[in-house]
């Protein structure tokens, strides 16, 4: 497989930095072809601005939809964000790694996300119709190509579980997971997360270290996270709202969103 | 009332520009102080790295929460940071406006987060005991203040409704309304969404700027989201996870953090 690591932290001696190494090097072993894409240390320019869209009359107003829409078109997207593109198609597994930071990714990240992830490339792509509304949530550019999501969180486990105070992770991670990830087409895997990372000794980083191998070991065949394809029937158009007859065991929230495995034939 | 508004749009003749300008107007009819961080145009640095810590030794690990901490506590925090935090302290309301890209706050306005909210003063509050978790979600330097977001979003209404494809646009904004908000101790109001801004046209915007001035003019008495204060007796100490008998009319997901409100007395 080839595979992209995106990375965003600023300290290659970090946890990050050590797991990245760790999945790195089990992926090779594996006979993988691995690209990394290191954001601090590329010094990656985060923010989406009028010096994305070099072609824009420096008296246009900036309207950041029609903008990367015609320089996608054009080519004339910044030779940056050319170079993450063809790398994207390249890669038919995409890491995402990082900290979680205020419950989200870093900046840095999101940046990256702003400014790749192209109107025309991963989104704004396909027709509209009553049978369909784009090519989005499960198909798109990046279908048929797998994602997933390396996290290290400071706070305990716990404190993420279905009940904990701060919100279950898979609803935090679902805008990631299903807004950035699923949006474009790609499989979406289950997060690799390691909690409480400011009081993990040796031992437990080497059993973090077992986990993340594993996962990467398995990364061809672990099953994605089984949300439902937008235009698959499930949603009615154009409302996109989830057909009434469906997840009626969970009247609202993220988990709608997921096929009923035991219902599914 | 002393308002701070963080905008965080590149184009100033935006819808964006428009609502802050509508925003700021009615603001100051009222009578309140406005202060502005427009983040674009001040050039706002996205990325925490070391830059941030001046004082750190330049072969030292970056730990972000260490060195934010020894520089929240040593007031060594750069000078753009400093006047950030300054202003947070002076405004009782502070609102953040954004347009909703790919589902949450732009990096920029992220990268603002992760810089200004410093351990020691945002986050890393408070003791710990068996009777309380630190000072948040609820409690905390900010607390007894009011926050809310102004936002946009390029999609329907419909797709962000309980059972849109996109998921609810509270659940989706959970985690800054809950994690970046609440946490510090914000009161959060309900936050102020316009959708297909695409398509508003000079009627649409008109009854936009209606709603949003409303908003302003009861920014003060704006009943809060009911969001459960961790230390106030709903959760369990050290798990945080809510009390088994609460919320179970809703197993897991965003909205158990909610106070039942029919069963409050």
């Amino acid at each position: 497989m080839k595979i992209l690591l995106v990375f965003a932290h600023p300290e290659p001696r970090s946890l990050n930095g050590a797991l990245r190494d760790v999945a790195i090097k089990e992926l090779e072993a594996q006979g993988h072809e691995v690209r990394v894409s290191d954001l601090y240390a590329d010094g990656w320019k985060s923010e989406i601005d009028r010096a994305d869209f070099p072609s824009l009359a420096p008296d246009a107003r900036l309207i950041a939809v029609a903008a990367s829409k015609n320089a996608f078109d054009a080519d004339t997207l910044t030779d940056d964000v050319k170079a993450e593109i063809e790398k994207l198609l390249w890669a038919d597994t995409l890491i995402l790694q990082f900290p979680l930071w205020w419950f989200s990714m870093p900046a840095i990240l999101k940046g990256w996300v702003e400014r790749v992830f192209a109107y025309g490339f991963a989104y704004g792509v396909g027709e509209h119709s009553d049978k369909r509304w784009g090519d989005r949530y499960g198909e798109g550019t990046l279908a048929g190509k797998r994602a997933m999501l390396i996290v290290t969180a400071g706070g305990w486990e716990a404190h993420y579980s279905p009940r904990g105070v701060n919100g279950p992770i898979d609803d935090l991670l679902f805008p990631i997971n299903h807004g950035i990830l699923y949006y474009p087409g790609y499989d979406v895997l289950p997060p690799f997360v390691t909690y409480s990372v400011d009081r993990l000794d040796e031992a437990g980083f080497g059993s973090v270290a077992e986990g993340l191998r594993e996962r990467m070991r398995t990364l061809g065949s672990t099953p994605p996270i089984p949300y439902r394809q937008q235009n698959g029937g499930d949603y009615l158009i154009p409302s996109m709202q989830l057909r009434p007859e469906l997840g009626e065991t969970a009247a609202t929230g993220f988990v709608l969103h997921l096929k009923d495995e035991t219902m599914a034939d």
